[in-house]
């Protein structure tokens, strides 16, 4: 292999196009999804694929992950779990998140990495949208990290990168944009397929982000 | 809930048996097992939920994870992965083995414990079965077990139990009858779905387990 070579958790969002953009500057991609059941399923996964071909990634693979909604599923129905509070959290817990979900990610990258030989796992993780999710923060992925150095070969090295971790929306994407991301090409509207309905948690999230930036956003918008 | 209760990785064959029942001796169950596409997919999930109403347990959770196939399956094209060496071992790494593996099960396991409050997950894995993995040491589990303490919630707990580690198979057969594992339910066989072949791996293995044990092995063998 000429250039290093980096798995990427890829859900054909901002924030994974973002550290995607992070990791093809340093080197090669491999570009890793994960289905879960998701409303969007399928534009996410058009996402997905329009931006591995901009990145000419030298891999990709989409896996399932369909326990990921069953098992948080069951969190709905708990009602010793509290519900996230927050202007942009308006309808509790979302159906698809799962306690340790990113535990299920990084395991599926770090495999992957593993039989590739790549030195690095990029997770587009962001600590200010995740309403403090313990598997969203600096002290989990490097107890993450830890596992992996003692569950892989001694002769493997894997790097668990989440670059986005502390930064703001805004921020990320005025990085995106200086490293040339297809922000075009992403989606993270969770409602809708055809245009972003403006109206749901990430759809907010991500004007949000744009408009902190001072830049429009490249994708079109229901009504807009 | 009256009793604790444990999350155990249940495969169906002996060594998880050995597991459920040093978690039953200490509370009640929850079994989870994972599909990922072996040949005798179907014999495993019929001795999983015999065991499962063996030992009443009071969640039951099947899960797929094709991905393991299909990322470890790439491991067997790679000139640059070792072949493990043993009288067990003659035809090289299993189909069904990954890098990392564990991770997989265990993370599965920790978030479902932490939907439904279990302290404790077990896991059945032996260090002297699984030639040298990484992921099937003392230091991964114990380095697993901090990446679960930082991304669970705060007021989570939940012990990595993996009672066999250090067991030889004669000594697990012994402790699971000693503690009336229903062994005769059991399914290890990774060849055959009527009868158990006797002369793949896991086969030899636990009959060599049962040999050590001085005890008769419960199932029935083709030819025998």
């Amino acid at each position: 292999m000429d250039k290093p070579l980096s798995v990427v958790l890829a859900s054909g969002g901002l924030d994974s196009a973002a550290a995607a953009a992070m990791a093809a500057s340093d080197g090669a991609l491999a570009l890793l999804h994960a289905n879960y059941g998701q409303r969007t399923e399928a534009r996410e996964l058009k996402a997905f694929h329009a931006i591995a071909e901009h990145y000419r990634a030298c891999e990709r693979l989409v896996i399932e992950l369909g326990h990921l909604r069953r098992i948080g599923g069951s969190a709905l129905t708990d009602t010793s779990i509290d519900v996230p509070k927050g202007e942009l959290e308006r309808e509790g817990v979302p159906v698809t998140y799962v306690p340790f979900r990113n535990a299920h990610l990084l395991a599926a990258a770090v495999s992957w990495a593993e039989v590739l030989g790549a030195g690095r796992v990029y997770i587009g993780a962001v600590e200010e949208d995740s309403s403090g999710y313990p598997d969203c923060t600096e002290p989990f992925f490097s107890a993450f990290a830890g596992a992996v150095r003692a569950g892989t070969r001694p002769e493997t090295t894997i790097e668990i990168k989440a670059p986005l971790l502390k930064m703001t929306k805004g921020e990320i994407v005025r990085t995106a944009i200086e490293l040339g991301a297809p922000l075009e090409l992403t989606w993270s509207c969770y409602k809708d397929e055809e245009l972003a309905c403006g109206e749901c948690d990430s759809c907010l999230l991500r004007l949000k982000g744009f408009r902190d930036a001072g830049v429009k956003d490249p994708i079109a918008y229901r009504g807009a």
